[in-house]
C-alpha cells in the first residue's frame, strides 16, 4: 500500500532530489519582469471591475464617469509607493521583505504584524488570482459558469503539484504568459483608443449591459456630500487592489543578475509604467465604451468583445488573462512557503515549515497554502467580487510597516542623503497608512472585518508558538544531568498467556535487565488458575504477578502496579515490554486489540517509565532453529515448552 | 481533555460496574410476554400498511378487498411456524437461536448463513421499528413530518445510551408500553368491529383517501391471470413482515423462571394469539373502513381517527404505538450484540465484540448496530415503506434454517415421537423455504437485491475473519522457541545534538546493553563538524556514527544502517532507542516532528528490531540531583557537561 502511494507521488511530483541540487538561477531583467511582475500587472484584470462594481452598485451607469479619476488617484499612489520601494531595493540588496524590514527596524512585534498581514495576503493572492483567472475563462465560455468552484480547485491543485515538483525559475515558461498578456493588452488599449477617439466607432450606447439587480435597488441619482465622498472612497479602496504585487521586486532582488539592485530598480520602473498604463487604459476604455462588469462578464472580457469582436484574438486574450493570473497565484506559491520557512527558522511557525521536501521545495508550506486557498475559494463560491474586499487590506498594512521601517533605517544609518530618503519613505508610509485606514473602514462590513479579525489571531498564534519553542529550548538544554537515572531497573512484561509473542517479549526483557516480572491482568478468575499452573510448569525463573481487574480494564491495574513499584523505590526505572502482534494485512489490525498502543499512551506522561513493544510479525517464518544449532541444551528439550533463558542473565551467558 | 470526555461519558452511561454485578434476572410469564413479544406484536403497526401499499399501488382502492384473505394466509403460516418453534423450545432449553441450531445440526457453513441473515435482520429491526414508530408520531403531528430522519436518529441515540448503561430486564419499564399497546389495540378492534358491523356507523365512503400518485399510474382495473397472482404474492411477501420477531421467545428461554421451557411455551401461545388477533383485526377494520395508507398517515392512525375521533385516546394510541416499536427496536439492541459476542467467541467476528464494556454491556456491538441502523435510516429518509421490503427476507431464511436444523436434530436424537416432530418441523421448513423464495423473487427489484447481496458478503467477511484468527492462533502458539534470539544486542540511539532528551536516551541505552552507538543523520554537512567536536569533548564512551542523508530523509539512512548491521551479524538483535519529546499541551504536538512515531513505523515489520522511545516530558522538573547526592563525582563536575555514565557499564557501577 505505501509503495503504491509512493509510486503515485513519484509520478506526480517526481523522484526525490539530493540536497546538492539546491541552486539559485539568476534572472535577466527581461525574465525577472515576467516572473516578478505577473502579480502586479495581472491586477488590471479585476481592479477596474471592483471600482465599477462598488460605485455602480450605488449609482448605476453614472459610476462610469468616476472610474477614470479614481484610477488616476490610485496610479499617483502607485508611483509614490514605487519610488519608496526603489529606496528599499538599494538599502536591502539581499531582499527586503516587509517582515524583515519591519522586524529589523521596528522590532519583533511590528515584524509579526507584517508577517501576519503577508501570510493572509499570499493566501488571498491565490484565491483572488485564481478566481479572477477562472472568471476570464467563464466570460468566454458562459456554460462553464456553473463549474466555477471546480475550475478554481483544479487550477490550485495543478499549481500545487507543479510547485511540489520544485519550479526552476526558468525563463521561457514564465515569460510567455506575461508577455502574451502585455502584448494583447497593448493591442486592446491602442486599438480601442484609436477606434474610439478617432470617431471610427462610437460609444456603443444601448449595448447589452446588465447591472446586478440587487445592487441596482440602492440606486442614488443625486449623490451628494458625505455619502458621495464615502462612495468614492469605497471605490478607491477597492481599486487599490491594482497595487497588490508591487512589493514583489524588492522582495526578490537576490534573484537578479548583478548588479542586482540596479537591475531590480530598472525592472521596477518598467513594471510600474506598464501597470499604470494598463490600469488607466482599461479604466478609460471602460468609461468610453460604458462597460459595467456583470457577474457573468468581466470588464476586460466586455472590452475584448467590443474591440476585437468575437474573433480568435478575443479568445486568445481571455486565455492570456487566465495564464497571467495563474502565474500571479504562482508567485504566492513561492512567497508563502519561503516566508513560512523564515518564520519557522525564527521559531514563530512550526519547524516543519523550514524543512525542504523530496524535491527541495518547502512542501509543507505549499500544501498548507493550497488547502487554505481552496477552502476560501469554496467558501466564497469562487466569486472574485466577494474575495477582493478581503484583499489589499493586508497589502497596505505591509506597505506602511515596510516604509515606516525604512524611515527608521535611514535615520539610524545617517548615510549621505538620509534626510531626503527618510522624507520620501515617510510620505509613502503616511499615505499608505491613510489608505490602510480607508481600506479597513470602507470595506469593514463587506468582508474587511474577517481580515481585521484574522491578522490579530495569527499574531497571537505566532507568539504562542514562539513561547513554546523558547521554553522547549530551555528545557531541552543539557546541563550535565540526565533526566533518567537508572538506580534500579525493573522490567515488566504484560502477558495474556504463554504464546510465541510473549516468549519473545520475555527473552527481550531478560536481555535488558536481571529484574523481570510478568504481569497478568485477571479479568476472569477462572482463567488464572490454568495460567498459573502452566507458568509454574514452564519454570523460566520469571515470577508471574496476577493483577485483579474487577472493572475489566487492562490498563488500570497495570498502571497502578507500576506506580506502586515506583513509589516503593524512588528513582526506580521501569520498562514495560509489551508483546505486540503485527498483522500482515491492513484490515487484520481491526481484529486485534491495540493493547500495545494503549499501554504506550497510558505511560506517555509518566517520568522514568519506558514502554517498549517487541513486535511479533504474523506470517513470517522464524528460522531461529538454524541459529541455535550450537545449543545442545535445546535439541533434547523436554515435551514441556522451554525457552532458552533464565533470570540469572542470559546475556552474560551468551557473551561468555 | 480525556478527563472531560470521561466525565461526559460517566454522566451519560454511568460509572463502570465490577464484573461480579453480572447477573441474570429471571422473568415471569407476564413480564416475559412484554419483554420478548414487543417485536412480534408491534409488527401490526406496519404489516397491514405494507399489503395495502403494494397491492393498492397496482389496483387502487380495489386492493382493500384482498387485504383480509392475504392476512388470513399469513396467520396460518404464523401458527405453523409457532408450532414448529414450540418444539425448539423443548429441544433447546438453553436457548435455541437460529445460528446455534443451524450450526449444531447443519454444520458451520449453514450456521454462518443464519448468522449473516440474523445480523442484517437485527439491523433492519431497529431501522424499521424506529421509522415506523416515528411514523406513528408524525401521523399525529404532521408538522413533524419534515423532521422524520432527525427524530429517528435521536430515538436511536437514546436507545444506544440506555443500552450502554446496561439495561436490567426489569419488569415494569418494559411491561408498560407493551401492555398499554395491547389494551388500546383491543379497545380499537372491539369498538371498531362493534360500531362498524352493528350498523351504528357506516363505512365512510368518500373519506379523504389519497393513493400514492406514482403508484396510481399503474392502476389495473381488471387484474387477471399471472399478473394478479404475482401481485397477491407480493402483497403476501410484504405482509409477512407481521411474522418478524416470532423467534424471540425461543431465543430467550434462559430468561424464564423455571420450568423455563414450559413457561416459554405458554408465553409463545399467548404471543401468537395476540399477534394473530391484532393483525386480522387491523386488516378487517381497514377493509371495512376502506382505509388506504398514505405517506403521511399510517393505517393504524387512520383507524384511530375513525374509531376514537381526535380525542386524547387517539393521541395515547399513537404514543403507545411509538413506545412499543421503540421497545421492539430495543430487543435488537440486546440480540445483535449478544450474537456478535457469540460469533466473536467462535472467532467469526473481531474479538472486540466479545468484551463487556464498563457497564457490562457489549458496548462495541451496541455502537456498531446503532451506527449502521442510523446510516440506513438516513439513506432511506426514515421511510418505513422503503425499508420494509429489505426486511423479512432474512427472517424467513432464519426460520427455514432453524427448522431444517430441527429436522436433523430429531432424526439424530431418535427421541420418542421424533418422526411426528421431524414431520412438523419439516413442513415448517418447507413452507418457510417457499416463502423465502417468494420474498426474494417478488421484492427483488424493490430493494430485496440489497439483502440478497449483503448476506453473502457478510458470510465472506465472517469466513475471512475466522481464517485470520485460525492462522493467528497457529502462529502465536508457543513451540518452545522464542522468536527473538539475542545472540548479540546492539542499541542504536538516533541523536540530533546534545540535549537532555538525548542524554536520557543514552543513559537508558547503556542501561540495557554494553554495545551502544549514537547515530546522527546528517542533512546539513556544516552542522556535523560542530556536533562531532562537542561529542568528542563530551567523551561519554559512546561512538557517534554519522549517516549522510543526501535526500534529507531522517528515516532512510537509519533503516539502511540497521539493515547493514543485521546483515553483517546474523541473529543480531537491534534496539533503536529514540529520545521522544512529550509536550504538555495537545497543540504543541504539531510543533514537533513525530520522529519517534515514524521510526517505530519504519521498523514495525522488521524482525529482531525493537524500537523503544524514552520520553522526555516537557514542563516537568526533574529533581534528580536529590537522588544523586551520594555521588561525589558529580558535585565537582567540570564545566563541560558530563552525564554520570560510561560504556563500561553504569548499571554495574551503580549496583556495586
Amino acid at each position: 500500500m505505501p509503495i503504491a502511494i509512493k509510486r503515485v507521488k513519484n509520478l506526480l511530483v517526481g523522484r526525490p532530489l539530493p540536497s546538492e541540487r539546491l541552486e539559485h538561477e539568476r534572472l535577466s531583467k527581461k525574465t525577472a519582469l515576467a516572473v516578478l511582475s505577473s502579480d502586479a500587472i495581472s491586477s488590471v484584470a479585476y481592479a477596474t471591475d471592483q471600482i465599477l462594481f462598488v460605485v455602480g452598485g450605488a449609482m448605476g451607469l453614472a459610476a462610469i464617469n468616476y472610474v477614470l479619476p479614481i484610477s488616476a488617484v490610485i496610479v499617483g499612489l502607485l508611483v509614490l509607493v514605487a519610488l519608496s520601494y526603489r529606496q528599499t531595493i538599494f538599502a536591502y540588496p539581499g531582499g527586503g521583505g516587509s517582515y524583515t524590514v519591519a522586524k529589523d527596524n521596528l522590532g519583533v512585534g511590528t515584524g509579526l504584524v507584517a508577517a501576519a498581514a503577508l501570510l493572509t495576503d499570499y493566501i488571498l493572492t491565490v484565491a483572488v488570482s485564481i478566481s479572477s483567472g477562472v472568471a476570464a475563462i467563464t466570460s468566454a465560455y458562459p456554460a462553464l459558469l456553473q463549474h466555477t468552484v471546480l475550475l478554481c480547485i483544479v487550477s490550485i491543485v495543478l499549481l500545487t503539484v507543479v510547485n511540489l515538483r520544485g519550479v526552476r525559475e526558468s525563463g521561457i515558461a514564465f515569460s510567455l504568459p506575461t508577455y502574451a498578456f502585455i502584448l494583447v493588452m497593448l493591442a486592446l488599449i491602442v486599438t480601442g483608443i484609436y477606434r474610439g477617439y478617432s470617431g471610427h466607432e462610437l460609444a456603443p450606447t444601448g449595448a447589452p449591459m446588465k447591472v446586478d439587480p440587487t445592487s441596482a435597488k440602492q440606486l442614488l441619482h443625486t449623490p451628494a456630500g458625505f455619502a458621495f465622498l464615502y462612495l468614492m472612497l469605497r471605490g478607491f479602496a477597492e481599486g487599490c487592489a491594482a497595487m497588490t504585487g508591487t512589493e514583489a521586486i524588492s522582495n526578490g532582488i537576490s534573484a537578479f543578475k548583478t548588479p542586482a539592485s540596479r537591475n531590480a530598480s530598472v525592472t521596477l520602473v518598467w513594471m510600474v509604467t506598464i501597470l499604470a498604463a494598463f490600469f488607466l487604459g482599461t479604466s478609460a476604455l471602460a468609461q468610453h465604451y460604458q462597460v459595467m462588469p456583470t457577474t457573468e462578464q468581466t470588464v476586460l472580457s466586455q472590452l475584448g468583445h467590443h474591440i476585437f469582436g468575437t474573433t480568435p484574438l478575443y479568445y486568445f486574450f481571455q486565455y492570456a488573462t487566465f495564464a497571467v493570473l495563474v502565474l500571479a497565484a504562482n508567485t504566492a506559491f513561492a512567497d508563502f512557503p519561503r516566508l513560512a520557512g523564515i518564520l519557522a527558522n525564527d521559531r514563530f511557525m512550526p519547524r516543519q515549515f523550514s524543512a525542504r521536501g523530496d524535491r527541495l521545495a518547502f512542501s509543507n508550506g505549499i500544501i498548507t497554502l493550497a488547502l487554505i486557498a481552496m477552502a476560501l475559494v469554496a467558501l466564497f463560491h469562487g466569486d472574485t467580487n466577494a474575495l477582493v474586499p478581503l484583499y489589499a487590506i493586508g497589502v497596505f498594512v505591509c506597505f506602511t510597516l515596510s516604509q515606516a521601517g525604512m524611515v527608521v533605517h535611514w535615520v539610524r544609518s545617517k548615510e549621505p542623503g538620509w534626510r531626503r530618503r527618510a522624507t520620501l519613505n515617510g510620505i509613502g508610509a503616511v499615505a499608505t497608512a491613510c489608505v490602510s485606514l480607508i481600506q479597513i473602514v470602507t470595506k469593514f462590513t463587506s468582508g474587511g472585518w474577517i481580515v481585521a479579525l484574522i491578522i490579530p489571531v495569527i499574531i497571537v498564534i505566532l507568539r504562542k508558538i514562539h513561547r513554546h519553542y523558547e521554553e522547549f529550548s530551555r528545557e531541552i538544554h543539557f546541563d550535565g544531568l540526565s533526566p533518567i537515572m537508572p538506580l534500579h531497573h525493573t522490567v515488566i512484561v504484560p502477558v495474556h498467556g504463554i504464546t510465541k509473542a510473549v516468549a519473545g517479549a520475555l527473552v527481550y526483557a531478560t536481555t535488558i535487565s536481571d529484574e523481570v516480572v510478568a504481569a497478568y491482568v485477571e479479568v476472569d478468575k477462572r482463567e488464572t488458575t490454568a495460567l498459573q499452573k502452566a507458568w509454574d510448569d514452564w519454570d523460566i525463573g520469571v515470577p508471574l504477578e496476577v493483577l485483579p481487574s474487577p472493572y475489566r480494564s487492562v490498563l488500570r491495574p497495570l498502571v497502578e502496579y507500576v506506580e506502586n513499584l515506583r513509589m516503593v523505590t524512588p528513582g526506580e526505572l521501569v520498562t514495560v515490554v509489551v508483546p505486540e502482534v503485527v498483522p500482515r494485512r491492513w484490515w487484520e489490525h481491526f481484529l486485534h486489540n491495540k493493547t500495545a498502543l494503549y499501554i504506550r499512551t497510558a505511560f506517555l506522561f509518566k517520568a522514568n517509565v519506558v514502554v517498549t513493544s517487541v513486535p511479533y510479525l504474523l506470517g513470517h517464518s522464524y528460522r531461529l532453529r538454524d541459529l541455535l544449532d550450537h545449543d545442545d541444551d535445546l535439541d533434547d528439550s523436554p515435551p514441556m515448552p522451554r525457552i532458552p533463558f533464565r533470570t540469572s542473565g542470559p546475556r552474560r551467558a551468551i557473551n561468555e
